[in-house]
């Protein structure tokens, strides 16, 4: 599932050749026989939150995917991130776009290494303002769920079920830690 | 210090056109005209370690870089995190590549957002089992730095003294947290 390695040269075009760089470097990269440029494939950042509603978080935010991979499926909001913006900028953003929530941020909750993808998935927790949301395109549908509702054979990623499992397990225990952890 | 965005397509090489996508995004990507491929620029992951020795962890290895940026400024190992690798396997390689040390990996110490250069930076404790290093063509020299030795004045990145600093901070409160915060 991870990208295929670039084919041409993104500055000039030139068919790239897959080779060891002439800096030292010991991995295998495409390089440009033209204007020499190194074509590095590096792992993506995605970012998102758990978004808890009632006075002892009892409800979480999922929405229903309106988009592949998982079509139908239910995901906590999260999204690539982008430049020019931080990783929870980017969690809020997402948040705002699939789920169109009112919120304020909490705290870095998880953070996963998802190597068979090349993905490092990071998650928030933020405290929902409103329970009426106005989900974007890439939802179907935008709902809350207590720990019992939650559609635990229904959730589109690991990554996702993995937090929403902290995030219970946590609030339970009354306090909320940090979690790194890698999805093999 | 972003990258500059794609001038040709990296599938067949024609020259991109700076546009929305057709998909509903709201961002201008690099969109190739020919075979419609959409290329996106995201931040990078820099991966590093603060390796201590000394029954109370007293000290912590410092490279003088043989390399720009900052070359001849001191800095802890970390570089580039690359696919198949989680952030801590590509933390410890960049300790083994670049300081030759022999360790064991601890927890993740510091997350930095360093938006203006596109990157978030991830460091973890490891502890040295060895204080003779093996310091590869990257490093000048790797060295063991007491908090009162560390050259702050000399020190490569603001990522690197910040975590340092949060080392010694953690050190003297005998408990050591997780920091998650942005580089302005």
């Amino acid at each position: 599932m991870l990208r295929p390695p670039a084919k041409h040269c993104r500055n000039c075009g030139t068919p790239v050749v897959m080779r060891l760089p002439d800096d030292g470097d010991t991995k295998t990269r495409a390089v440009c026989p033209s204007c020499h440029l190194v074509h590095y494939d590096n792992p993506l950042n995605v970012v998102g939150t758990v978004p808890v509603w009632g006075e002892s978080g009892q409800y979480v935010l999922l929405c229903k995917r309106n988009i592949e991979p998982r079509f139908g499926k239910w995901t906590l909001p999260a999204g690539f991130m982008e430049l020019n913006e931080t990783t929870a900028e980017g969690a809020a953003r997402e948040t705002i776009e699939e789920a169109g929530a009112q919120f304020e941020m909490g705290e870095i909750f998880t953070l996963m290494n998802v190597v068979r993808v090349g993905q490092v998935h990071i998650y928030y927790r933020a405290r929902l303002l409103s329970d009426i949301f106005e989900p974007g395109y890439e939802t179907i549908e935008a709902r809350l769920f207590t720990e019992d509702q939650i559609p635990w054979d229904e959730i589109a990623f690991r990554t996702v079920k993995e937090t929403l499992e902290h995030y219970f397990a946590d609030r339970r225990q009354g306090r909320f830690g940090f979690h790194a952890f890698d999805i093999t």
